[in-house]
């Protein structure tokens, strides 16, 4: 897609194409119509960012929350959005050893405990080692610290799905 | 090395081990060195990250400006440290494209002029598309969260080099 054209997109064919770049979070592509045209995809993405930046701590916990388990239930029962599931695959996530599998779901489920929200991580930017590496080392992580580590990756994320549609 | 080799140890043997685990800052290592002993090599790691975090934030800009730009001039000049040669040629970046180089070279300008320090991103964890990602991405952050971003970093680089030495 050019951008003049998506610049020239009424709101809902806007939000119906960008609303998955956040996570079941159409709401950000939603706020960020009005302030349309975009000089650029990257002035889209940090405006999209900004938005979730300045949103309300309550909200940011609930486009944290939103996202799934990284090889977890959601993609066991086939619940992923379509975004996720390529993600996950594309790292071999959905071929794990029933080692990996095991180690990863006692992981996962400490950090949801100690944080409130699933471990999010911008697979693509990472390799397989590199997600496993993080997931271990950012439970060890302060709440706020991991908080705001959560929101980076899920801009990264945003980042590599507005890229797809470029 | 087993950890009660590593719990054993004197100070000055402690710090000449782990005194680069953070980048020309073997200040982490002397601070720690008195928490002997770990039971594990994550609570060395954990304990090693609380050091930095609760150090002045000069200290820890200190820290941030002691690394070398990604495939930057140090790389050319061969000045690197044994670790971040490794890190760098691990990926690729001591083999990019003159266009590479490049764009590389003017992202990590921008970004040292935004930010005071360089970019700096723990290769081992990414792909090679992953860290222009990041680069790009991360320069349109607001500088304190970009703070903590680089921070967060320089502790997945600590984890990567504990694990070489494990």
């Amino acid at each position: 897609m050019k951008l003049d054209e998506l610049n020239s997109l009424d709101g809902a064919a806007f939000v119906n194409l960008l609303g998955g770049l956040f996570e079941h979070s159409p709401w950000v592509a939603a706020q960020v119509w009005p302030k349309r045209p975009f000089a650029s995809w990257r002035e889209l993405h940090t405006c999209m960012v900004e938005t979730v930046r300045q949103a309300a701590r309550e909200k940011q916990l609930a486009l944290l929350r939103a996202h799934p388990e990284l090889a977890g239930r959601e993609a066991q029962a086939g619940t992923l959005t379509a975004s996720s599931t390529r993600e996950q695959a594309s790292i071999g996530l959905n071929a794990l050893t029933r080692d990996e599998m095991a180690q990863i779901a006692r992981s996962n489920q400490e950090y949801l405990a100690r944080f409130g929200f699933p471990f999010i991580v911008a697979v693509r930017n990472h390799t397989r080692e590199g997600i496993f590496r993080e997931l271990e080392r950012r439970l060890a992580n302060d709440p706020q610290s991991e908080f705001a580590m959560a929101l980076e990756q899920v801009y990264a994320i945003a980042q590599i799905r507005l890229e797809a549609l470029t």
